[in-house]
């Protein structure tokens, strides 16, 4: 999970190195997300010596760490491709057992090369005896690096033209565009792009559930994220008036498509842009056209050098203006009230976060009320929104922690098109948002932050538990709760006996925590790992929450039916 | 590896409930340990509602905790069976996918047989919508309970009566004969007839490592662990001296059978006995029979019931006694020496112990010390030997603590043959030795403890970091290094704010550690955790390791030549 958030931070493969079957088992869970979310993570495998230098009597030892056999494991060698098999198909997209040193550094390769080509994890299995071997070096001169862009597979050039061609025309046509900025534009580099793209077009543009952040928020033509019967009406209202949606970098699952309820104006125009495929859909006919083969980004390209602004013809209504988070209609809270509260968490958070900033957010109720934030400009906002496994965020928010100091500042532009300016000498700070139930999961990733000295402000909204499956089911059951601890002696038993790299504190009180989080906005470079413990009551959760498992509920009823 | 714990300990099913995908594939470690080590454990996995009542649409999407397809996955949906793909066949005995309510409980019925007869874990995936339909109970009738006793394949009486016949010529004319205890004669509930073999007999008797604590070392026959080369040298010559093995509840590998070398007497004859077959061997031919489709069980129940003790000419060297801790022959150390040593932990450990204690030891150097221990009667010893995943003792001590709440005293025989009294008020203590860097990475079962309210002594091995790793290879490279902990301060932040149910102690030198290993053992019921941190040196580990290190470093470099 370090390796994932290391490679969303920074869209490069975050590589983890573990040992066959007990580390490397450890780590499927995490892999699994990274494939469901099209993260790039590389994931070496330590094994057995190579099959060549195996004598017959190696071959059927049973070696530690690689299960045995069901039947006759007494008589029968194991089988050292078990765990390879396991995985290969279905939460690798790539992956190879080196056999034979002479090859080993194209079968390398190709793992790298698919990893960036499918945005997805990819496996190496490397023989113990092959980490000493020398090889032939002629890669490195071939095939000096192998970046994202040399790796997506590209269209002839005719086709790129013809479609470019079909999409501006549908452009030139429309009075009411929108676009949507979705998962894949993060993946495939393609972000800054559709921010351009929206720059010079000022087309009304929604984000979407694993795609926020990737539209700069801070344009003024943002009109809220779309998530189905899911969103907020009044962003609902809007899309419903798009004539055409422009969906850059789809992604379709239920937890994007708000249970599978996108909707569209009844004669809109929809063209999708994935990383295999653009597909035009209309929604009076239900016709569709799908051209596979194709890679978004080229596409996008050429559009942004082709589009002649002067045809445009857009007539966008007159009394619509950009989303503003009031448009959620929190409600208003007795001023009596000093406890914190997810209402007040919800309206004071997005106060609290700086332009170029990256936020984390654990799976749990607070990522519902995220979706609805109007995020400061460049904000890089880092969820595990659709695998959704309670836990994830602490080790990735240390791997986005160390892809930050690895490579600083790379989610920040200095020529971006929304011109809110960050200054060169802020420092983005690293925010983790984080339920108390999931932190205990990971927690012991608490103690490799303060190792490696990854500056850091932790939020633990501590409810008691697992507040959003309560929310779901068996809200009073024991398996939803988890131990109270005392958040505010972790850190200092986790290795920073002196307190000197560390802050923790424990906020009860609305006060106290705008007090705390002013402190924190301008804090300016302190470099300190700050453990903020909120404590909130148990079944307080986000409005949107709700209407998620409304919604999901419906579903499931509909589908009984 | 709680539910893998708790199987340990009381030879019933360990149970874990897990969502798909997330909480499925994070287990799947633990159950990998447990199908390697013959542990019977049942995985619920909780999976989206069943086949016939979701709808084509519902076909259709992808859910969140299931990975999507790799290719067209916004077309296609997801393949429900994916993670069972996974196991089957590999970290699974027996696997059912409910689709039909009707034959539910059949299979269900049929998955627990099955870990029973393999004793190894079983699977059941349960849809959404089956957990609240009501079926047919006529199950509970017809089988009113499953116990290992009847899913074990029984094989026909004749059959039996000529295996035995078989047998006792063998020792009837064996001068010098020999019994090994290894690992499935607990799995299968054959250790106290072993033990009962051996009372009847007086033959000489040896542990193994994956066997350690089945044969009651209180007798006067047991003459050590066996483990090929690296065994210590006076156990192997005693071994060398059978002219007859009898080896109950076999299991082969590499840690097992010191890298593959054990020896046999040149003359001897070996009769192995496992839950699926008997094989005689004759060491000065090399000819081998081997009889399929038995369970060893039912053939040494038999064997006692028959054996004629009368007709025993047993005439073993009269110099010979039984194995003697000091045979390990530990240096002396000089008396100045005030911090404690892995020599005088080995020294001093064994005396801390208790006829009827449950020690569960973490994969780690000091495993290596333990081998050679002569463990007090009816004490169990439980330890992952085989699969050796760093970290899973501190989950799987939490589940033997659990387990024996619910089945007390289940390891402990009034009729014992050892005829060690213990004492009926005597509660067994339960005791986890742990090395720092292993804690560390499931730490957070230490707060499970203080919510179960679970008495235990802990003993972290504080040696920082990996130490046994650091034995194999890389000394001094930072993967081997973890961070430093305040230990004594984990409980009180992991819920036991006011220090009412736990005890925690930092020691450093000897004489400390020898008051509070006395005070331990002379507790009485206190049902506190006790948590010991003990410092050691970074690379101090046990000669015995020293052993192993050199022993697989000589397989490897003859399996190249």
């Amino acid at each position: 999970m370090l390796a994932d958030g290391f490679s969303r931070y920074s869209n490069k493969i975050g590589c983890l190195i573990t040992t066959y079957g007990v580390g490397e088992l450890s780590a499927l869970n995490g892999i699994a997300g990274a494939f469901s979310e099209n993260v790039k993570v590389l994931h070496i495998v330590g094994v057995a010596r190579s099959v060549h230098s195996r004598s017959q009597d190696y071959n059927n030892q049973n070696l530690h760490h690689l299960v045995p056999r069901l039947h006759d494991s007494n008589f029968v060698g194991p089988n050292h491709k078990v765990y390879l098999e396991m995985i290969k198909d279905r939460v690798a997209c790539s992956v190879t057992y080196l056999e034979d040193i002479n090859t080993a550094c194209d079968e390398v390769d190709k793992v790298i090369m698919d990893i960036y080509r499918y945005s997805k994890p990819g496996y190496v299995f490397v023989p113990v005896d092959f980490s000493d071997m020398l090889v032939d070096p002629s890669n490195l001169f071939k095939r000096p690096e192998i970046t994202l862009e040399n790796c997506v597979s590209y269209a002839p050039s005719p086709v790129v033209d013809e479609l470019v061609r079909m999409v501006l025309q549908y452009i030139y046509e429309s009075k009411c565009p929108s676009i949507i900025g979705d998962v894949l534009c993060d993946r495939f580099g393609a972000s800054s792009m559709v921010n351009n793209l929206i720059q010079l077009t000022s087309m009304w543009n929604f984000a979407t559930v694993m795609g926020k952040s990737i539209i700069d928020e801070s344009n003024v033509m943002y009109m809220g994220l779309y998530n189905g019967n899911e969103s907020i009406e009044t962003v609902t209202e809007r899309f419903l008036q798009s004539d055409l949606v422009l969906h850059f970098g789809i992604q379709v699952h239920e937890i994007n498509n708000g249970h599978y309820t996108i909707n569209y104006k009844e004669d809109a125009k929809v063209i999708e842009f994935h990383s295999e495929y653009i597909r035009f859909f209309d929604a009076s006919t239900g016709n569709e056209k799908v051209f596979k083969g194709v890679n978004f980004v080229q596409v996008l390209e050429r559009l942004i050098q082709t589009i002649n602004v002067n045809k445009l013809n857009f007539e966008y209504p007159s009394n619509i203006e950009k989303f503003a988070t009031d448009e959620v209609n929190l409600p208003t809270e007795p001023t009596e009230i000093t406890k914190v509260t997810q209402n007040y968490l919800q309206k004071s958070v997005p106060h609290y976060l700086n332009p170029g900033d990256v936020l984390v957010c654990e799976t749990g109720s607070f990522q519902f009320a995220i979706r609805d934030f109007v995020l400061p400009s460049q904000l890089k906002y880092i969820t595990q929104g659709f695998f959704l496994s309670i836990g994830m965020a602490l080790p990735a928010a240390f791997g986005v922690g160390i892809a930050m100091q690895d490579y600083p500042r790379c989610h920040i532009s200095k020529d971006h098109p929304s011109h809110v300016e960050i200054p060169d000498d802020y420092e983005p700070r690293l925010i983790l948002i984080e339920g108390d139930g999931a932190a205990q999961m990971t927690i012991q990733e608490l103690t490799s932050m303060v190792r490696f000295q990854v500056p850091i402000e932790i939020m633990i909204l501590n409810n008691n538990g697992y507040t959003i499956e309560r929310a779901i089911r068996g809200p009073t059951r024991s398996y939803n709760d988890v131990m109270s601890w005392d958040w505010t002696k972790l850190l200092e038993a986790f290795g920073d006996f002196k307190k000197q790299r560390t802050v923790s504190a424990k906020i009860e009180t609305r006060s106290k925590l705008a007090m705390k989080l002013k402190q924190l906005k301008n804090k300016g470079k302190l470099n300190l790992i700050e453990l903020v413990e909120i404590k909130l009551d148990t079944m307080d959760f986000p409005k949107q929450l709700q209407s998620m498992v409304d919604a999901a509920a419906f579903t499931r009823k509909c589908s009984l039916e």
